[in-house]
Parts: C-alpha cells; sequence; structure tokens
C-alpha cells in the first residue's frame, strides 16, 4: 500500500539521531528522516510538520510546534515521568525495550567475576604472581552453582537474569510490585512485604526495579544488614533506589563483599571526565565500577530501531501502536 | 556392616593432604587417613600397608612399598599416561571429575568480559572517563547473544559450557575425537574433519580437549588464520594444544580479538613468580592471563574428596569401582 504523501519522523537524540540512516532504510518511501541534536531553532521548525519523533523528552519551548505530533517514541525503557510536562498532550508516548538481553550478560559477568576473583588474579598475574593457582597449591575460590540470586525487581529484566541465572544452577528468588505466582525460573517470587526474606538469603542483591516513590532509598542501612555476610550488590537499574552513603559503608566495613555498581548519583556532561559519586567508590578494589553501559550495546540499537520502526509501521496501517505508556487521553 | 580391621587411606599431594579430616569424616572408622607431602621415607613406610592412595603420580623410588594397593585415586580428570611408570602395576587407578562446572563459569565469564570490554571500562572510569556510556553517547560494545561458540572437544566441559551459552542465545558447534550424533544444546557436533567448518564459524574458540599426540600443536597458524576476524580464543586445557608463537603472533598483529588463557607453556614452583610463557602474553591488554585456576573452587574440592570417598565406600563394600581408568589387568 503506498501511501500518497510521505510523513515526516523527528529524531532528536544524542544516542539515536546518528542512525538516521537505518530508520530510513527500515521505514521506506513513505516517511522522510530528519535528524538533529543541540539547536532547538531546527527542532522547532521541524516539528511543525512532523508525524513522529524520537526523543527523551522535549524542551518546554518546543512544546507548541508538537501539536501536529501523532506519535512520540520514547527510545528506551525507563518510565515515562508524564508530570515532568515534556511531552506533548494528547499524543500518545510509546517506548521500547530489548535492553534485558546485555543487562543481564552484565549482571552474569559481574556475579562470575566476584567469584572467581578475576581482577585481583589477572593484576596479580601481570606480575609475575600465582596465587590461587590449582597446580601449585594457591587458595581455591568459590562458584555460582549453589548460590543464591536475590532481584528487587521482575519484570523483563529480572526473567532474563534469572533464566541465565538457573542454567548456573543457582537458587533464585524475587520481589516485584506485586504479588504473583511462582514462575518456574524462581525459587520464590513475592510483594514488598518479602523483601526482609529475599534480603536474608541474597548472596547476590540485583537491583533491577524501577526508580519510583516507593523504590527510592529503599536499599538502606537496615536493608543491607539482613544481606548474608559477604554478600554483592550489583544495581543495574538506578543508583537512587541505594542510599549512597549506606552503601559505601556496607562496602568499607566489608560487611558488603563486594558490588558491581553501573548506575550513578551523577553524571558528567557529555566528553567531561568525573566520578558517579561524592563518594569513593572508585577507589574501592572490591568495587567495579562501569560507566552506565550494560545496556549500551549494538544488538540493543539495532532491535531498539526496528522495534521503533516495526511500531511507526503499524501506527501508518492504522493499527494500534503497542508498549502505549501515555495514550494521549489524559488531555485536559 | 562394620568391618573388623581399619584400612589405610595415604594421601600425598599438596592440594589434598590437607583434606585429610575431611576424608576421614566421610570415610568413617572404618579407614585410618594417613596424609604427607615431600618426604618419600614417610611415604615409602606408609605405603607398605595402605589399602588406597590419593596421589597424582609415584616416584618410581616408591612403587615397590605400593604393591599391596588396592586402589590408586588420581585426584583429577586428566588423562592418566599409563605408560609413564608412575603407578603401581595390577592396582586400578581411578579418577573423579567435578571441574566441568567452574570451568564452564570461567569460560562465559571470559566472553562475557570481552564483548563489553570490563578491563578497558572499569580502568578507564576508575580515571574518571565515561568511555562507552550509554547516557552520554559512548561507543556501545557487543553482546553474546547471537554469537557463535566454538568447542574443541566435547565431554564434560564442553557440555557444560554449551548448556550456559544456550541461555545466552548463543549458537555452539562442536568437533571431538570421534563422529557423534548431534545433540540438542549443539547446532553441529563432528569429528576430527569438521574442524576447518568450526574454525570458520567460531566467534569464540573453547579449547576444551586433553592434551594427546592428536591435539599437540592441533591450533596453528593456518587455523587461527580461519577464525572470523576478531575471534577470541580461551584455552582451558593444556597450553600444548595451541602454537605458542602461532598464538602470540595472531594476537599482536590482531587478527584475533583476544584470549583469556588460563593454561600456560611453563609454570613456577610452588612460591616462585614467574611468566606462563617466553613470550610476553602477560603485557597484551586483549589478554585475560589467569594461573591456571578456572576449577580451583571450594565447590570442587567438596566435590572430588566426596567422589573419591564414595568410590572407596563402593569398593570396601566388594561393589566395581566408578571412573576406572587403568584397570590393573595389563600386569605383565
Amino acid at each position: 500500500m503506498r501511501e500518497t504523501t510521505r510523513r515526516k519522523l523527528v529524531i532528536w537524540d544524542v544516542n539515536w539521531s546518528p542512525h538516521a540512516g537505518e530508520f530510513s532504510r527500515l521505514l521506506g518511501e513513505a516517511w522522510e528522516v530528519r535528524a538533529g541534536q543541540g539547536d532547538i531553532e531546527w527542532l522547532r521548525r521541524e516539528l511543525k510538520e512532523a508525524a513522529a519523533l524520537v526523543a527523551v523528552s522535549l524542551p518546554s519551548i518546543a512544546l507548541p510546534e508538537a501539536r501536529g505530533l501523532g506519535v512520540f517514541l520514547y527510545p528506551g525503557a525507563g518510565l515515562v515521568d508524564a508530570e515532568a510536562g515534556h511531552y506533548p498532550l494528547g499524543c500518545p508516548v510509546v517506548n521500547v525495550y530489548e535492553h534485558e538481553t546485555p543487562i543481564a550478560e552484565y549482571v552474569l559477568m559481574m556475579m562470575l567475576a566476584h567469584v572467581t576473583g578475576l581482577r585481583q588474579h589477572t593484576e596479580a598475574l601481570r606480575q609475575g604472581c600465582w596465587e590461587g593457582s590449582g597446580r601449585i597449591g594457591g587458595r581455591p575460590h568459590e562458584e555460582l552453582a549453589g548460590q543464591t540470586l536475590g532481584l528487587l525487581g521482575y519484570g523483563r529484566i529480572g526473567r532474563a537474569i534469572a533464566a541465565r541465572a538457573r542454567a548456573f544452577g543457582m537458587r533464585a528468588v524475587a520481589v516485584r510490585r506485586s504479588e504473583g505466582t511462582c514462575v518456574d525460573e524462581l525459587d520464590l517470587l513475592g510483594g514488598p512485604g518479602r523483601l526482609r526474606d529475599l534480603l536474608r538469603q541474597a548472596n547476590f542483591l540485583v537491583i533491577a526495579a524501577p526508580l519510583n516513590r516507593e523504590t527510592e532509598g529503599l536499599i538502606g542501612e537496615a536493608e543491607l544488614a539482613l544481606l548474608p555476610a559477604g554478600a554483592f550488590l550489583i544495581n543495574v537499574s538506578r543508583a537512587e533506589i541505594v542510599k549512597e552513603r549506606a552503601l559505601y559503608e556496607a562496602l568499607i566495613s566489608g560487611r558488603l563483599g563486594g558490588a558491581a555498581l553501573d548506575v550513578w548519583y551523577q553524571y558528567p556532561q557529555p566528553g567531561e571526565r568525573g566520578f558517579g559519586s561524592k563518594l569513593p567508590f572508585h577507589e574501592l578494589p572490591s568495587v567495579q565500577c562501569t560507566p552506565h553501559y550494560s545496556a549500551w550495546t549494538q544488538g540493543l540499537i539495532r532491535r531498539r530501531i526496528a522495534g521503533m520502526c516495526e511500531n511507526l509501521a503499524r501506527w501508518s496501517r492504522g493499527e494500534d501502536l503497542e508498549r502505549v505508556v501515555l495514550t494521549g487521553q489524559w488531555r485536559p
């Protein structure tokens, strides 16, 4: 079915504008794709005749020009805060997932690197030191097999982690917003009331819940104290779910055996240097600090572009959009 | 059933003698456990009335005292070279496995650390550099999902690796000594004639075959050249299966994207320092060097002691031994 007029998609995002060519290839001749970033006057001009927009949010100054938008494509999976006023009224906002695969890969890697003492052993051997070698009577390390994984949050990411952890012979327990029927890949799935049960058995605590009023600061000193001695914490969601100073103190006291932190309490601007916290997590040998990169893969980009283009093509054909976060029906 | 006389087990090994108490606990009152290392006169005295021995091999000077042995427990899974003359004639030699779990964990960890650029990113962030961050427009990394794992060797270790790789959405192909029916967790299982097919598609080549006349030097310059550009090699078996200089040159030329080496061309004596090769693999940023430690876990030790004690208890009851490597029937 050939459309008589081309529709315009505007991409306004540092990560997605460079892929305009791929959007164009997948959408075909029915869509004109325009991409930019930084220049708000450019954005205001382009928005006037745009049918769809890829952006994380809009500067409020550009909202009036966005009244004709048919679809707002949020290029990620985070919760969209409707009250922040960064979205044009009346326009449905849709999101896209596909981050569960790389995030689950990251979590398994960090658990494995912890039990094997990867960093210590590779750094030692670069100095010619064979500590830990089974050939010459070294101290043995641990295995994932038989250990318990505790998941705070059990959406797509939690499920992807649990499925892989099962293949390693781990136990897996999860707590999420609402009670639910336990699923095959878990030993326990509970609501918020089961958090303390989960913490008492989790050799690995993975933060995989969204940040919201219920989860902000949910893991503090008392919660960390419930974990088994030497437990390992992995945060792939949002830093603010774990209280910054309580986490740091549990790490320097040795109560926690370590942490892998991919999300941070502060971020530098693009191109700038800086640390993710005012506390020196990056100086602790038991902590693996990574630059909010766990989901940021070539596969994620390819799948998200495909997912956004499929949603747009569906809408072009008059079908229902998928993954609608805001319906646009709350126009006052 | 209570035995009237206690039988004696002698343990003569740097790694297993320290666990004499655990052997004793599992074997119970029917067995006296004696452990030592280093003092050959002690060994010769103890062997005279021993019914069973845990050791990797015997010094030939102690072989005459070992004539009364009923079982020689080799505490590992390596092939036992009967012709080397380190085992008493007429005594069955049994081995024990249980290393497949930690070795598979190691292999998955190293594949994950490679695709995510773990070392580069953690070292960079310790300097405040956010290269690779999805939050600030960094360069994306890769995923395991969809990549092809090539296994040279498909015994217990290969199967444990393939099962986990499947949970990550990888393809898995394997070549082993003899042709075989393809199994569920593989896309291809072939004999030695399929090695070139395997190499052409393996993004990850894992050496998991035993060292013997067929495998020594099997992977050289020509074989490495068949791998896809940027492939990653992991050796968890024996270094000599991969030609030392050919591997080094493929790494420095960039033809290979990297390697994880846990087994080495040379080993230091216990307590000494040294490198695993005369070539400076440890100076290459694309190579993760580990001290022959992939299998050396607390879980391995626990399971191997249990496996050896179960075999001994079976023999005490007059039942057949399991995992017999040399039957003792080749006594001349």
